[in-house]
């Protein structure tokens, strides 16, 4: 089949094998896939990955259990090996044998077909677009803010960041009921969040005020530390991006505001389908390009653009 | 009066003045105070204070608000306002106005007399003697972890450093319940907390395992990133010392596993007290030097010497 692969050294499309199902897993055709700034990191040896790119996907069963054949689904990306303490305590996507879709140790999805343990699959209600189904992922990763940090109706939140990542981030806490502010480079990024209500500001134009609620997703250096000073005493600060850049911040603030910092990586696939049936997040204007699978490459160049926001993989 | 002093340059014994004592605060006879590490920084030029050091007394209160007169006392060092918004949350000690005691813009307990406001004031249970009431403020900061994590009983718990503070620390983990393992560099500091039943390991002979609850309190970068790699996913890593350095530790795995970093400062004297008293905590071994107010530039020095624990100075 063709594949969007990473040999280490470049990623291309060429032909890639598929190997015989393994028991318990589904093959999915794929329909469309979605480009994430960890592709991009991974393509710079990030997690010293090779193989098939893509973990951001929506397709249907075509093998495996039969429960699943011709249902139309979205994927969680860990895949957990269910056996050990970490799975035992339901924290399977920290499993330390786990692999990884399109990360680590797991062929993605940017390619014609891709297995997935059963266990993984949500089905996708009929009422959700494949082009909204596709946001899933990344959307379940912004609704995981909520399922570690309890938000008080009216809570004063702040998004750093208007990338792919903050968009969602700040359309799920405004959803949630918190009284947001998103931050960003962006003007018409920043738009796209206030036609629904959210407060908005451009970075050059924006002073950190004592926040409750913080939540860093520029994945840069500056945004911690803008991040830090941005959060009120024994406010919270949710880490949503890996900082790339060993940051040199000062992090005496953390304890002499006692702020509480939460890394925040993979989240829940339920709330975000609901989300998406519901209508109640934008997806539309989030998506600014769509090529063919051959030209996977390209893709991976317009996400890359400064300003870029998510590019779609047609297979 | 007498007091140990400093002038941004040095700190000597010298006369200082004792003002006016301002409506609604008490003057209180200083009997015994103990040195802090940051009294260690001050004098080198943390916070650029200048005044009289010292947070850290028991004494007894001779004028202010008639209840409190005569009585033996312990005082709480954050100085607040009581008429912000940050006051009206009920985190006085975090008030942006705050005076803090011998650390910013208020003359400290290394002196003849203090100045201390009388709602900051806690009296000293009979049965409490002045060398283990002196241990309230510290053992107070180690309790403000229980204030901000919840622990269910026999939780795992990693203290990483065997200085002053982790001392209490590890104590008050165990006191709650808590199995902790306490990691130091000094065997006869760590001696002293086996004897209370809690395991111990000299750092050379150890290596970081997943553990829930992790307290860095060794004050240095490698400390931290020691920490951050013991921290098991959702696990909660506790900051009890500012590291100094700024660190150019990777902050990634926080991401990763998802943890949760917890800065920590100043804590409640209530329970602190209440443990001193029911002989929960020992303090008498962690004490290593006691001096008189006019040797009081050698208490500094004692304390600095590595290996060093408490330092009392007796006025």
């Amino acid at each position: 089949m063709r594949g969007l692969h990473f040999d280490g050294r470049e990623a291309r499309v060429r032909d890639v094998d598929l190997p015989e199902l393994p028991a318990g897993w589904a093959r999915v055709r794929v329909h469309l896939a979605g480009v994430c700034n960890t592709d991009l990191e991974l393509v710079k040896g990030y997690m010293g990955f090779r193989g098939v790119l893509g973990h951001e996907f929506v397709g249907e069963v075509e093998e495996g259990p039969a429960p699943w054949r011709g249902r139309r689904v979205v994927g969680e990306i860990n895949f957990a090996c269910g056996r050990c303490e970490t799975c035992a305590r339901g924290l399977g996507r920290h499993c330390p044998q786990r692999s990884v879709m399109g990360i680590q140790q797991a062929d993605g999805a940017f390619a014609e077909w891709l297995h997935v343990p059963a266990e993984n699959l949500h089905e996708v209600p009929e009422t959700v677009s494949d082009e909204r189904a596709v946001f899933t992922e990344p959307l379940a990763a912004a609704f995981e803010i909520l399922e570690q940090v309890p938000l008080a109706p009216d809570t004063q939140c702040l998004v750093l960041g208007d990338g792919k990542l903050g968009l969602l981030v700040a359309q799920v806490l405004a959803l949630a009921g918190g009284r947001v502010t998103a931050v960003g480079r962006h003007p018409e990024k920043l738009a796209l969040l206030a036609r629904r209500g959210i407060e908005t500001r451009l970075a050059r134009d924006w002073m950190p005020t004592p926040t409750q609620l913080v939540v860093e997703a520029t994945g840069s250096a500056a945004g911690f530390a803008a991040a830090i000073a941005a959060t009120r005493p024994r406010g919270t600060l949710v880490l949503k991006s890996t900082v790339a850049e060993h940051p040199g911040v000062d992090l005496a603030p953390l304890v002499i505001h006692e702020i509480q910092v939460v890394g925040s990586r993979c989240g829940p696939f339920e709330p975000a389908l609901h989300a998406l049936a519901a209508g109640g997040i934008e997806t539309e204007a989030l998506i600014c390009d769509r090529l063919p699978l051959e030209r996977g490459v390209v893709a991976l160049e317009r996400a890359r653009a400064p300003g870029a926001r998510k590019v779609l993989i047609e297979v």
